[in-house]
């Protein structure tokens, strides 16, 4: 069976995205579709695999499947692809619309340049700042801000945030000299955060400007993360690092997110997507 | 620029190949498009690149950049590769035929099933067996044939083989229990080999079948290696442990390879190749 599929990235997250509202899969196919796909010896290669397909909820719907097969509820990386592909394919044709997640459903905005979507907005909604509901143990009375936090016999600083996933935010004096091959698992392991945590390091550029390193909850350091960028803003804001309901160039490993806490209390995030690849794969059913 | 692409494995080595048959490139972009090319997050992921060319010296040419955009000299998992691409695209119509590498020019046949090659025969050349050929040090009359081999404060028996690139094969009672990990870059660095050298890890199962594991030179434990396949067949007959000019079944992890070392002292490598996806890859010149 020969699949029709794009690849994509956003700073480096890279996807395999399969059409639906071209091409229909049976569902059963999915999981296994997602592994054979995603494996770069005998497969494609890349992070997962994205579907494409129509809702009757929204504009158009993405499914997320991790390279083990799972589904995932959503990534910030993968919706400004999936908005530049609706677009570009003319799956939606304005250039405001919203896009189906198993999390939610997101406002996204698509800026054009000679037909071509060069950057993506995407609203990546309300940070969550109460204690139990990101979650870390501890007076709930108290946000996690600038906490005193000791971890391997040293006293460090967190600030805490979810942004649907929980992030804990660390600011350091220089980025190249941040500890997160050690710190990282420890803290992301650490027994006051129930469902463990990702981990960011930032450091302040300007008041317009961070710099930003992340071990991400389950996969250790990687290139991007759109939701830790915006708890890294969230957080800067918040220990008034930062200038407040302004965009904030946020400098990651894969390259630079834009973003943005308005004063409606959502978190734009605004960066690139690029295609790789188009073509057909070629499906072994088992 | 967007260039057409098949991404192909054997045995999970994989590769992009580029058919300059059909499309042309400027030579000066060759090193950049490699390392673009191969790079899972950006790029389409794979082992490298394989140039399949025109030439008036063989039926069909090939060129392999590694995944850095070196340029190497052969690979028996992409000389099979290259041998379907051919055939199946009308390259050549002939089921035997010539490719050339950039160390030789070797014989290919292939085994057609509804018009779809299945398996793949290549001629792997002669081995060397002379010692400073491999090379290894020591007394060059004496070919290296189940030699007593300290390493690690341990004797081990080594017999070595150059395929065109140096091997060292050691026999073990039980594969899972190979030392791969531990000696393997001890052996592949150890300074009787001037040009250090492939580590191999043998369990003959039976007269016509080995267990194979390796540890390669440059690239730690891989999948697949066809050189090192012929160099534990030439090294089994050579301390009489599998049936002389006869096809030695050969379990590496990435699958299987059929090897005989025939009478004409050439050593033949039988082995499947297959079409992953065929494409668009969507080049960023810089």
């Amino acid at each position: 069976m020969q699949i029709p599929f794009t690849k994509m990235h956003g700073l480096g997250n890279n996807y395999v995205y399969i059409d639906l509202f071209d091409y229909a899969i049976d569902e059963k196919l999915y999981h296994d579709l997602a592994i054979q796909i995603s494996d770069v010896y005998t497969g494609i290669g890349s992070d997962g695999m994205i579907l494409i397909h129509p809702t009757t909820d929204a504009d158009v719907g993405m499914r997320i499947f991790n390279k083990d097969g799972s589904e995932g509820k959503s990534c910030g990386n993968g919706l400004r692809c999936t908005a530049k592909y609706a677009y570009e394919n003319g799956i939606v044709t304005n250039k405001k619309f919203h896009i189906q997640t198993k999390a939610n459903i997101v406002e996204a905005e698509v800026s054009v340049d000679n037909n071509k979507v060069n950057q993506v907005t995407i609203d990546m909604g309300e940070p969550i700042l109460a204690r139990n509901e990101i979650p870390m143990m501890g007076n709930n009375d108290v946000k996690v801000v600038n906490e005193p936090f000791v971890v391997a016999g040293e006293t460090q600083y967190i600030t805490a945030v979810s942004m649907g996933n929980p992030h804990g935010v660390f600011f350091v004096d220089d980025i190249e000299k941040a500890p997160l091959e050690t710190l990282g698992p420890t803290i992301e392991k650490d027994m006051r955060f129930p469902e463990s945590i990702n981990v960011e390091f930032i450091e302040v550029v300007s008041p317009t400007e961070l710099n930003f390193r992340v071990w991400e909850r389950g996969s250790g350091i990687t290139q991007a993360c759109g939701t830790g960028a915006c708890a890294a803003v969230v957080a800067a804001t918040l220990n008034e690092k930062v200038t407040k309901s302004h965009p904030i160039v946020v400098h990651l490993a894969g390259g630079d997110l834009n973003i943005e806490w308005k004063e409606d209390n959502h978190v734009w995030m605004t960066g690139p997507a690029e295609v790789i690849a188009t073509g057909l794969f070629y499906y072994k059913e088992e």
